[in-house]
C-alpha cells in the first residue's frame, strides 16, 4: 500500500426530497448570497428551478444566477461567471445540475478568489490556493464531480479539455436525491454508469502492488453499479438502483477507490482528447469505446491484475489466467454494448483520419507519454484509438 | 435505502514515516499552542514520544502535557485536562495512542470550549456546539476514533460507561502509520480486528433494507480484515496487513459501512454494560463474546440477512438459508476462537451472579429495551448474557 492522504470533507445529505433543505442548509452556513449555476433549462422544465429558488428565498438567501453551462463547460462562460461572481461579491458557487455545472462552478470558485485567469489552473500557471465554497444540488450520477477535488474544463480557442486537482475543488456539502435522476434518459444513464465504472477502474488498475481493502471497495462498488444499470435498463425510476449509482458516483472519485494506490486516470487522458477535438461526444460514450481497447493493449503486461478483475467482478471462472483476462475485458465490453453504449470510434460519425490530431493531443505533441502498465507513446495511443475505430 | 448525511471531514494523512509531519501539520493551520494527551507511557519506551516532540519543536509549536490516559478513559483525568486547556489556552487538542486517548481528547475539546460539565454530553444535558479542533497520532487500529462522531468514556462514580456522537467528535486530522502498531501485541492486535469486525456487522445486521453498495462495502471490509488477522497471527510486523487493519479501523467507523442503513450498535450496548462493570475488560475481547452470543439469539428474525452474511463473507456454500446463518454465526465464532479471544463470559473471571446487574445497566434498570431484530428488553438481554457465561 502506498501512502496517501485521503481527504473527503463534503457534506453529502443523501436521500428523497433532499434539495428542498437546500436554503436552510446554505443559511446554516451563515451565508446570504449566492450565485446558482445550471445547465441548459431542463430544471425549468423539470420544475426543480422553482422548488430550489423557494428554498433559497425561504431561508433569505440573494440569489445571482447564471443558467446556461453547456455539456463540457467552457472557459468562456466561466470568464463571465468569475466577473459577476466578485461584482457582486457572492459567498457561494451553488450548482444545480450534473459534472458539468458543477466543474464550472469549481472554476468559478477558485477564479471569483484569485486574480489570474481561470485558464491558468489547468495549465499550471498559477495554483489555486482559496476558492469560495462550493456547494451542489446533484441532478446526474455521472462524474463524481460531487465529491472529488478534480474539475474539467474546454478551451474552444486551443480546442483543448484540461483539468486540474485540487482542495479547492472539494465541495462544501452536496444535495443527492436519487429520484431527481429518474428523468435522465437511457443513454446519459448509460454514460453515468461508464463513467462511474471507469472512475473506479483507472484507479484499480494502476502501476502499484494489489492493496487488498482498496481493490475489494472497488470490486465491490463496481458489482453494484453493474448490477443497479441492469436494473436501470429495465426500470429507469427504481429508486435502489438510482441510490447506488449516485452514491457510487461520489465514492468512486471522491479518492477511496484510490487509497494506497497510483492516481492516474490513464484512459481519460485519451478520452478528454476525444471530446475536447468532438464537442459533441459524451465523456461516458467515449470511456465505452476506449477503456476496452486500452485494456486489449494493455493487460499483457499485468495478466493477474486482469484476471482477478475477470473473476471478482465479472464472476469469470477460468482457471487460466490470461484467457480469464481476456473473458474479463470482454465481458465488461458486452456490458457497455448492452448499455447500449457505441462501440467503435467510428460509431460517432468521426473521420477515420483524426488519429494522429487525438494521439498529437494525448502527447502534447508527442513531448510526452502517458503512463499505464506499459508507457503509452504517441504510437501505442495511435494505435489504441485505430484498433478500436 | 434510507435517507442519510455522511461527513468524514478528518484529513488522514497515511502511510510510513507519516507522524513525523506531525508539527509540519499543525503549524500547516496556523496553530502554536497545544495540549498533547497520551496513555501509559509506552510511547515513552518506544522513542514515538521524542520523534513527535522532535517534530512539534522543529515546527516550533508550544506543548501543554497530559500524559496518563487510561484504557476506558475517566471522567475525572477529562476535567482536569479541561481545567487546564483553559487556564493555558491552548488551540488544539492532539492525541497520540488509540480509541481511548482519541475519546479523551474529544471530550476535552468539547469541554473546552463549553461552560457545562464534560459528563453533560453523554448524559444528554447539554449539546457540544463547539470543540478545539482535534489531531491524532493513531498507535492502535482498533476504535475507529481517528474517524468517527463517537466518544466514549466511562464514569466510575456510577460504574457507567457512556457516549455521545456530534460532529465536533470529529477530528481535524488523523496521522496513521502502520508500522507504529508492530509493536501491539497478540491479544490488543485480536481486540483490534474484533473491534473493526464489529462497527463493521453492527451497521450491517440493522433494521432496514438491504442496501446493495453498502451490503458490498461492509463485506468487503470483513473480507480484508479477516484476512489480515490471519497474516497477523503468524508475522506482526507484515506492513499490508498492518495497513489493512489501520484503514479498515478508520473506515469501518467514519459512517461509510453504514450510509443507507441505520445506526445502533446494539451489540456495543451490551459490551459497554460490560465493559462499565468490570474495568480491566478490553473492549474488543467483550465484542467476541457478546457478537456471536447476540447473533445466536437474534438471526431467526432475519435469517436472509444472516445467510447472506454467512456466504458473502465467511464463504458458506450452504443452499438452506437457516443453516447457512447458523454456519456462518458459528465460523465467525471458530475465527475470533482462532485469534485466542475468549469464548465465554466466565473466561473473564467475572461472578456468575452478575447478569442481572449488566442487564440493568443495558436496559436503564429495565427502563428502556435495544433496538435490534427483536425488541431486547430486560430479559432477552439478561438470557444472552447467561447463554455465554
Amino acid at each position: 500500500m502506498n501512502n496517501f492522504v485521503y481527504y473527503a470533507p463534503t457534506k453529502v445529505h443523501f436521500g428523497k426530497g433532499k434539495h428542498r433543505e437546500v436554503g436552510e442548509i446554505i443559511k446554516g452556513y451563515g451565508y446570504t448570497k449566492i450565485m446558482l449555476q445550471y445547465g441548459q433549462g431542463s430544471i425549468k422544465k423539470s420544475g426543480l428551478y422553482d422548488e430550489i429558488m423557494d428554498s433559497l428565498k425561504a431561508s433569505g438567501i440573494e440569489v445571482v444566477e447564471m443558467g446556461g453551462v453547456e455539456p463540457n463547460p467552457k472557459i468562456t462562460f466561466v470568464r463571465e461567471a468569475v466577473k459577476r461572481a466578485k461584482e457582486e461579491k457572492v459567498q457561494l458557487i451553488l450548482a444545480v445540475g450534473g459534472g458539468s455545472v458543477i466543474d464550472s462552478c469549481k472554476y468559478t470558485a477558485a477564479g471569483a478568489a484569485s486574480d489570474c485567469d481561470v485558464w491558468d489552473f489547468p495549465t499550471r500557471k498559477s495554483v489555486a490556493v482559496n476558492a469560495l465554497p462550493i456547494g451542489c444540488v446533484l441532478t446526474l450520477a455521472a462524474a463524481g464531480s460531487e465529491m472529488s477535488s478534480s474539475a474539467v474544463i474546454t478551451n474552444l480557442e486551443f480546442n483543448m479539455k484540461r483539468g486540474f486537482n485540487s482542495d479547492t475543488n472539494r465541495c462544501l456539502f452536496a444535495i443527492c436525491n436519487p429520484e431527481l435522476t429518474y428523468t435522465v434518459d437511457k443513454y446519459q444513464t448509460a454514460c453515468g454508469i461508464v463513467d462511474i465504472m471507469a472512475h473506479t477502474m483507472e484507479r484499480y488498475f494502476t502501476v502499484c502492488e494489489p492493496t487488498d481493502l482498496t481493490d475489494r471497495i472497488a470490486e465491490s462498488l463496481l458489482k453494484a453499479v453493474i448490477d443497479a444499470g441492469k436494473v436501470l435498463m429495465e426500470d429507469s425510476c427504481n429508486y435502489e438502483a438510482r441510490a447506488t449509482m449516485m452514491w457510487a458516483s461520489s465514492l468512486s472519485h471522491n479518492d477511496l477507490t484510490g487509497c494506497g494506490r497510483e492516481n492516474v486516470l490513464a484512459v481519460h487522458q485519451l478520452e478528454h482528447a476525444l471530446s475536447g477535438e468532438f464537442d459533441k461526444i459524451a465523456h461516458g460514450a467515449g470511456l465505452a469505446v476506449l477503456f476496452p481497447a486500452w485494456a486489449r493493449y494493455v493487460y499483457r503486461y499485468n495478466i493477474p491484475r486482469f484476471a482477478q478483475f475477470a473473476r471478482r467482478v465479472w464472476e469469470v471462472t477460468e482457471s487460466d489466467d490470461e484467457k480469464a483476462a481476456v473473458m474479463g475485458i470482454e465481458t465488461m465490453a458486452q456490458y457497455f454494448a448492452f448499455l447500449e453504449m457505441p462501440v467503435r470510434l467510428k460509431d460517432f460519425n468521426i473521420p477515420r483520419d483524426c488519429m494522429d490530431k487525438l494521439a498529437q493531443l494525448c502527447t502534447f505533441g508527442r513531448q510526452r507519454s502517458v503512463k499505464s502498465y506499459v508507457d503509452m507513446d504517441y504510437d501505442v495511443i495511435k494505435a489504441i484509438f485505430e484498433s478500436c475505430y
